[in-house]
């Protein structure tokens, strides 16, 4: 299944906002087996936002907007895409209420305005905002008019501000997706994290051992880090975790005492752990780095 | 100036890294006028790749990709795109004696595999890379072969270490895009950091009073952050200082008490400001949120 991101947004590019979306979606998707194929970044301006969802929809099975569904007038998605869509807009009364319940309960006055976002494309699904005023959107291209012979792809839109995203992708999105986009193969993916060596001698010791399995399917990926090399093993093939288990013995028999840790283990989770263990403490005296070491010691819940 | 930014590496879709290039590049390129068009984020995959890079060249002036230089199999830019505009690869006496250089000052082995980093595609201007081996490479593919016309277009590879890269752009990357694309027209911005007023009631009291500098080519945004909105005066035109400067105050005649600062200043920082200036302390009992206010009071300088 093919998945692209579209987040959009002037402050993005400008580097007023860090763009979080990317690696917050990415984790969710490719822990449900279906990895980003694809991310953008357009700004607050109707050819390119119509552009680039144009060129997603040809091409993607799902593609996720994210930015622009808000009150003011730079909030331009919620609009174009309906239009692109050829969906017109009509009033939602159980999106009106919500929003004017919002007002209320934080007891403010509501502008007329914020109802713009109780404008809902045609045959559009709704998903409610816990966190705020703008609505999720999901819309079925079927026929998809910018696809050769009309395959049908999914548009989900959803606001740009990750604390209204990230409950709505979890509690709405991600159940609708499982329902209306069932995975055909399951994405598998380990990563073991070495320290102490380099990336091209990480890998002129294991692709020759690696080779066999790359050939059935394994993918190899290494990005390198500041003394580190995390060393990533994925596929989607259905005998991949074998393969993957394959793999990771293969790389501990070349390089074991180099391996500190394996997936979401960082190297002060795993120096922390050690000192918890041991009943130890530690004293860092640092200079040149500015407080570096102790900032990564005491981040450890 | 058209600039597209494309950043390449599966473990930025996967997100297990988080992409900061955009960011960072973006503020650079938005301080210097010319603020990026466009962000594409694409896997380690070949047809992904030179499709994103052949597209934007024929969209943009100037295109910078991060990433898939390094020495490992999965780093596959520098091939990928020297094939795509038909500069054949050929050895670099200078950067392979860097690269030795390089592994001889850290006193470590230098696998064979490493030199391929010293390959360099004909006719390519190098940007030797101080904290690492891979060097930086730009290509003016002129004819353009994938613009209509042939109007030529920039090419600009870069590492993907953030430590690589940021260096190598302030000192070679950006004193060669002044001097290669020169600006046409000045990119002007200013941010008003609003608190305690929602982002539809700051557009309704604004927009009336700014309509008349949003026709002489003023553009707003808006950026709700949590119980803030940002509101961001920008543009090209030549006189856009002056009417920027007539935008604030017209903000300021409307909500003066709601604005807490302008650009880079947080909330923190200026609470922070007014406790120094005060001969003030602050203490913080916090329940529910964490040690947030304290976080945010303590990360000021």
């Amino acid at each position: 299944m093919e998945i692209e991101l579209i987040t959009i947004g002037t402050e993005l590019l400008l580097g007023q906002v860090l763009d979080t979306h990317q690696q917050w979606l990415g984790q969710r998707l490719a822990e449900r087996g279906c990895p980003l194929s694809r991310k953008l970044t357009v700004p607050d301006n109707g050819p390119a936002i119509c552009g680039a969802v144009q060129t997603a929809l040809g091409r993607a099975d799902l593609v996720i907007t994210t930015g622009g569904l808000g009150p003011t007038s730079d909030d331009v998605t919620r609009g174009l895409l309906a239009d692109l869509l050829a969906r017109p807009l009509g009033p939602d009364a159980s999106v009106a209420a919500h929003i004017e319940g919002f007002f209320e309960r934080h007891n403010r006055p509501m502008p007329g305005s914020v109802l713009v976002q109780a404008q809902v494309p045609e045959g559009a699904v709704v998903f409610p905002n816990e966190h705020g005023t703008a609505p999720g959107l999901a819309i079925e291209a079927s026929p998809n008019p910018f696809r050769a012979g009309g395959g049908s792809a999914w548009l989900i839109m959803l606001p740009g501000p990750p604390r209204e995203l990230r409950p709505m992708f979890d509690d709405q999105v991600l159940p609708f997706i499982n329902k209306y986009l069932p995975l055909e193969k399951e994405f598998h993916c380990r990563i073991l994290r070495s320290l102490g060596i380099g990336e091209s001698m990480v890998e002129e010791m294991l692709l020759g051992p690696l080779q066999p399995l790359m050939d059935r399917g394994l993918e190899l990926g290494f990005c390198a880090r500041i003394g580190q090399v995390d060393i990533r093993l994925s596929g989607i093939d259905p005998g991949m975790p074998a393969i993957i288990a394959e793999a990771e013995a293969a790389i501990r028999a070349a390089i074991d005492k180099q391996i500190y840790g394996t997936d979401d283990e960082t190297i002060e989770l795993v120096v922390v752990g050690q000192l918890i263990a041991t009943g130890e403490t530690l004293a860092v005296a640092e200079s040149c780095t500015g407080g570096f070491l102790g900032h990564h010691i005491t981040n450890v819940p």
